[in-house]
This record gives structure tokens, sequence and C-alpha cells, in this order.
């Protein structure tokens, strides 16, 4: 929960793993499903740093689905990740239905070796699955100087503007940019909000804010229950064009023109869940070498200045302070690296049952 | 004015003026300041093709700025349009303080340029100003058959979430893509509107919809003189994190990473407006050859078949039909065509000051 970055105390509904724990969990339920240990690490790294950063939708919880996908056969274990068709600084790449992860971090790498070489690297990629935080690939980048860029499409959640069926994803756009501290990294999805925050809503029992999804009659609704029955999430700018609504209908697409259209793919209506078989998920990844245009330096200090600006402008009273995007996320890990990732105590018995059925070792928490 | 793009009739406040004599009218009025012939045929496309596509802010009343800017000495008429740095794939430009439309179509020739022997090409640029609609760079990527996406930073209108300033631009993002019909073509401000929403409903006396935007103590204002008495335009999503303002927030700042901080040049804090001595603004452009990644012909194919899925899918009974982006534009554009273009006609006499100050026939208006 993101309102616990700056804060030790959890609530008694969640129990505080450490991270090195959660991780080698995550390892050994996958490689006892035959995941190989380099992939199965690639996969932890993901949904930990997910947990870390306070994405909770995105971190171990989400085990449970990869591992109905692998036992559903709809993820390849052994893909054969193929570049398609390539340039100096483009790739095409079909991901073989791995696990989004693995695929995801080859096609990264590959568009940063491009990047390298050329000033600039894109790499769209066809067949892959749930990928996990779109920000880890967008960081991988910044840890080489550059900028990274990455998109995947997702399965239908989203009505179009003007439209009542969940026919586009929530598509996530993510942008990572090295600066003389920590990175900046916008990690967006391009609805309102993400289908994780609602099933959060959905636990607690409250109502959602009005604006953020419609029932199944396109009727803006407060009724969690009501959005999960048939309705669907609005994108980015909320109902209809007068908050611009068609605005995160549009960025929506976008992605789904990179990743799905560009790739061979297929896009958010035929996107499915990858807990079922053959997801057909697509991404598309961008590096950008800040050393083809500036000095290294010059540019980091150019985005810090920028940063030290905005921060310092004039604050608006009912709130504490202006952030920068990323900002929360890297002091909310910071405390969890110190005090354990706070876990919500129903999936620590799911991660349980999962471990019983595969045969591993339970999660050592701490009680 | 939007509403028009499938009705002939107009209110009494406008005037239509054929395209031919809009286009001409500008070309006159600018190659008389200096403006070379070539060159002022760029900028009187460019302003044309936003009046054609119902974009009044961006049209024809933006000349008087242009005008004031090289009366100013603000824009320089001979620039010399510079590569500072590049290779096969991106480049580095310096507009020298040149036309925004004359830097900005340059720079998205070369990053065309670059993507067909690249498969991908990235420019950017430092020291333009105001380039007009950021959509016709996109369009000069697709007349190639390409996807093309253009960026620009502007002046600080917006307020950063949780900051009352203005403080970032409206920073607008475009892509165009090729398609077996009408490109798509996405053109959006990061905020949640433009100002020049905010100048129509001035002129009308019209209170603002709750929700674009503050006044200068930071409070969401439904009057428009309290917006533009200090006050601030809001970033897509709207006020504070709830409806996610801080993505429109993000974007913009996507919008000065690329354009402003990677080019060298500035960020919308320091961007001024081009009515005033250096204006200082920055440029993003991108170029993809769809044919790098799959055969046109498939490619447009697979375009179409989204577009015509989406179109088709259950419509929300209160609204008319289902739109793409830039289908509204192309539809207003084949009115204008037939019709002429409807000019407010306190424009008309605005353009015909202009006309007399630089000694050039005025605008022929059919009446």
């Amino acid at each position: 929960m993101r309102d616990m970055f700056e804060k030790g105390n959890i609530d008694e509904n969640y129990i505080r793993v450490p991270k090195d724990e959660l991780f080698s969990f995550i390892v050994r339920v996958l490689t006892k499903l035959g995941v190989p240990n380099a992939d199965a690490e690639i996969v932890a790294d993901n949904l930990v740093m997910a947990d870390l950063r306070g994405i909770e939708s995105h971190g171990v919880q989400r085990l449970k689905r990869y591992v109905d996908g692998i036992l559903n056969e709809g993820i390849n274990l052994h893909p054969d990740i193929r570049i398609v068709k390539e340039g100096p600084a483009y790739a095409l790449i079909d991901g073989d239905e791995g696990m989004g992860q693995v695929v995801g971090y080859r096609a990264m790498k590959l568009a940063i070796e491009k990047a390298k070489e050329s000033g600039v690297g894109i790499v769209a990629v066809r067949n892959s699955n749930h990928y996990g935080i779109a920000g880890y690939y967008a960081l991988m980048a910044v840890e080489e100087d550059m900028i990274g860029i990455s998109m995947t499409n997702s399965r239908p959640l989203v009505a179009p503007t003007s439209g009542i069926e969940r026919f586009i994803g929530t598509n996530p756009i993510a942008l990572a940019v090295p600066t003389k501290d920590k990175p900046f990294l916008l990690d967006m999805a391009t609805s309102v909000v993400p289908i994780g925050k609602l099933e959060v809503y959905r636990r607690k029992g409250k109502p959602i804010p009005e604006g953020w999804a419609i029932d199944a009659e396109g009727n803006i609704t407060t009724d969690v229950e009501r959005v999960f029955n048939g309705g669907a999430l609005l994108p980015l700018g909320g109902f209809g064009e007068l908050f611009a609504g068609h605005k995160g209908y549009g960025l929506s697409l976008m992605v789904d023109i990179l990743a799905g259209i560009l790739s061979g793919g297929t896009w958010s209506k035929h996107v499915k869940n990858t807990s079922e078989k053959r997801s057909d998920v697509g991404h598309f990844f961008m590096a950008i070498n800040t050393e083809a245009f500036l000095p290294l330096d010059e540019f980091k200090e150019r985005m810090s200045e920028m940063i030290r600006e905005i921060k310092s402008s004039k604050k608006h009273p009912d709130f504490e302070k202006i952030w920068i995007h990323g900002e929360k996320g890297f002091l909310t890990q910071e405390t969890r690296l110190k005090l354990g990732i706070p876990i919500y105590r129903k999936v620590v018995d799911e991660l349980n049952q999962i471990a019983e059925i595969v045969g591993v070792e339970k999660l050592r928490v701490g009680e």
C-alpha cells in the first residue's frame, strides 16, 4: 500500500516478509514447475521490485496466475525466443508464449544493445505473456545511463470513449530517465486506475470514487461489484470527452498499435489472461542513448535541475509536497528493504497453498 | 468549431473563407515580412491544416503572434538550422530560433529519412519556436507509410500535481498511423484541455467545466477570468491524484525530457511565448518504418481491422457513435474543403489590421 512509504507501521492484515525470502520463494516455486533457474530469477526480481515499490497488485500476489498459466500450459517454459527481423536500431521478436518477464527482459536487453550502437533501439514483441510492472524494463535502460520506455498491451478491461464494452486494455506506459539522484520513473496505466485498485476496494468493501468505472449499462458507478459484473474501467480522463477521456483511450490504442499491431501480434480485444491458454500479449521497448545527444553528466544535471525547480514551486495548501514520478516508490523501497515487505495475510495463505500443490517449502515468515 | 464537421451552417460571428485564399494570405504576409517563400508556404500549410481540421486555436488566428515574434526579432527569418550531432537513426538539431514550422518540417523530414535507412529515426530539436499543431508532423510520416510521433514543449500554463503555479506546458503529443483508409491521428495536449479552449469560453462569457483549471490560490474554478488572472490549467486526469492527474503531469514531463532536456534546449518553465524574444521551444520527432516490421498491406489491414472492431463495439446510449482519433478532424476537413473555412469575424478584422501594418492585400472574403 502506497501510504506506507514513510511509516513503519502496517495494519494487522499484513505480515512483513524479507525481500530475500520472497525472492527465494518465487524461485523455488517456479523452478519446481520446470522454469529454468535464470528465468525464474528474472520473474522473481520483477515481482519483488513491484512489492518493494508498493505496487502490490503486480507483486507476489500475481504468482498464482503465472502458476495457473504454467499448469494450464498457457505459458511455454522453454520458449524459442526468436528475432524475426532486425536492423542496427530495431528488432521484431516472437516470444513463443514464454513467461512475459523472460521475454521482456531479453527484448529490453536487445533494445539497449541497439541503442549503444545506434543511439536508439526499438523492439516490438509478439506472443508473450503478462510481463509484470512496465517500469522494470524502463529501469533496465537507466542502469546503462539511458532513457528507457516500456509498454505492453493487456486483456480488455476498459471501455473506449462512448462505448460500454470492455474492449481495450489498461495498456501501461513506463518511462525511466537517469538523473543525478534517483531515476525519474513514470509508470502508468492508460486508464484512470488499474484494475488492481478496484480489487483493493472490493476487498475492503468500500465504494469506489465516481469516475473510475462504469457498470454494464454504461452508468458511472461507485459499486465495485457492478464493475466486476460486466462493467468496465474508464480511460484516463474519465467518462466522455468533457475531461478528455478520449486522450486516455487514444494512449491505450497507441500501446496496442506499437505492441500489438506493429509486432504482428494481437491487440487488446483479443489478449487473454496469462492464467488462460495463449494470452498473446505484445510489448514495445525503446532505449535512447543520452550520450548520443549530450554528455551524460550534463544530461543528468539538467534532469536534476528541472526536478529541483518543480519540487520547489508553489505548493497547494491541501497537499504535503510536490512529488516527482517514481519518488514515492523509491521511498517505499527504502523502508521495505529495511523492514521487510508487507504481504496481505490471505496472499500468504494462497502462496502456501501453491507451495503445497507444487511441493516446495512454504514462505518463511518471521512469526 | 468541432461541432461543424457534419453541418454546413455556421453562426453569424463567422465568415467562410476558401482554403486557398487563407493560404495565400498567410504567404503574402510572411513573405512581405522577409520570410523566404518556401518557408512561408510551410507555415501556411500548417496553419491552414489546423483550421481545416477544426483546431481553430492553432489556425490562422495564431498568425498575429508569429508576426509579433518577427517584428520583435524573437524569430530568426534566415536561421542556420544545424545538425549538431547525428547517426544513422538519430539527430540533434539546433533550430537557431527559426519559425517553429520551418524547423519542425526539416527535423521531421530528417527523422523520416533516418527511418527509411534504419527502421526508426528520432530527432530532438532545440532553439525553435511555436510549431503549430503537433499532428502536422506526425502526418508527414504517414505520407511515407510510416508511423509518426511529434511532441513539443510550450510555455508554462499547467500546475504540476499538488502545485498551484503555472510551471509546466500543455506539451502536446501526436501519433499518426497509416491504415487502409484515413490515418489514425491522436493529437493531444497533456493538460485536460489546451488554453485555446478557455479562450473560446472567455470570448463567449461562459463558465468553464469544474475540473479544467484552478485559480491563483489553487481552488478549482469555473470562472475563466480567474484562470487568466494568475490561475493555471490542470494536467490530464485533473486535480490531485484521485483521478490520476499525476499521469497528465508525468506525460507533460515526458515531453519536456525528450524535447527540452535531451535536446540540450530548455524546458517548460523557461519556454516563452513566440511573440516574445527567444522562445526557446524544443521538439521531438520520431518515425517508424512499418515495413521494417511487417509488409505494409498487412500492417494497414491490421490497423483497419482494429478500428472496425472498436467502432462496432457496444455504444453508450447517450452518445451518437464511437469515434476513432482523427476521424472528426477529417470529416471537418471534407466539409471545409467544399464550403470554406469559418473564420471568426474578429479574427478577420485582426488579420486585416496585420495586412495594413505589413502592407499587403487584405483577406479576400466572399461577402
